[in-house]
């Protein structure tokens, strides 16, 4: 027989699926929540209701949101004419933390890649040439992975912008914060010193 | 501002709390969620608000349970007269998954412990000699931790039951399964010769 009853059991399995998490930690989670259910258990139960009630796409840049617009297409002082590019929900996150930035997104969800048929269409590329000509933005920023794939989509989505005549750049390559040269790769290296500034 | 809509970043602080979970993957598990909502999120949502709905302690072992009684002491087939006591419900389960116990548990809740003033009241051991007193208990098993605490508690228990004449027993001390004597500790090589049996 299962050790817990059904449902238990069933919860354990989902939470196993969590990236992660695997099925020892899963049951660790799911019996700190059993032992402690004022505190921990049926405030996450109402949180996960609320949140998977009321999350969806923001329609805009499609950003995670509580509402069809997401709080930073909702807010005025955001609309400078910047668009920053990124591939993924967690991207935007990441440019947020870092702060810096007071434009507006737009996420593609993913990366051109011919191997998994993955063509413009699908990743709301067209939706970002449609919001140059609509909303007046005059600077596009492509926040995208320093990859193959990610460099690939910057390119491609450089050229589909160039007809609009909108500036289009790119996060700058180089050391990152705290780098040893001695522990960089040569790409990193190459890249900043061929972005070398004047001091 | 923080990255995420307020209920996303509440239900991120609630997962972070999670034994085996901290920020960064409590982070990433909710985005996650987010990106599979009708196939993750949603079966999750519904599995732990059923759970959080239905779980309480079982009024007889203590074992986690979604009924009064849980499936171990609602079966008939396991009064057979044998009891064993273990620390925690994660004990419990951990028994059931090794197999080979077919009668009933008792949940402890903890082990004795004089500094965090825990005493056996707050152990569910009178529980535990009522029990006996009443269910016709022939033998109690105790499957409490190889530690200094679960051996005190297990002392503890031996002397409470002395009266009623039950038998009381404990788990083996030995050579685990796979295990190379140039591995083990002192301690446990000790035991096992101490409990050599003839072959």
């Amino acid at each position: 027989m299962a050790q817990a009853p059904g449902d238990i059991e069933a919860l354990i399995a989902l939470m196993a699926r969590l990236p992660g998490l695997g099925p020892r930690s899963a049951r660790r989670a799911v019996l700190h929540m059993l032992k402690k259910r004022a505190v921990v258990m049926d405030p996450l139960a109402q949180a996960l209701a609320k949140v998977a009630a009321t999350a969806r796409d923001c329609t805009v840049c499609g950003n995670i949101s509580d509402h069809d617009l997401c709080p930073i297409c909702a807010d005025p002082r955001r609309a400078t004419g910047s668009v920053c590019v990124v591939e993924d929900v967690s991207d935007l996150w990441a440019m947020e933390r870092a702060g810096g930035f007071k434009g507006r997104y737009h996420v593609l969800g993913g990366t051109l890649s011919a191997l998994d048929s993955v063509g413009p269409d699908s990743l709301r590329i067209p939706q970002l040439v449609h919001r140059v000509e609509e909303e007046g933005v005059t600077e596009v920023i492509l926040a995208l992975n320093a990859t193959v794939e990610g460099q690939t989509t910057a390119h491609y989505i450089a050229e589909a912008l160039a007809p609009s005549g909108v500036e289009v750049s790119a996060l700058a390559q180089g050391v990152p914060m705290g780098g040893e040269l001695d522990y960089l790769d040569d790409g990193t290296i190459a890249a900043a010193l061929a972005a070398r500034r004047r001091l």
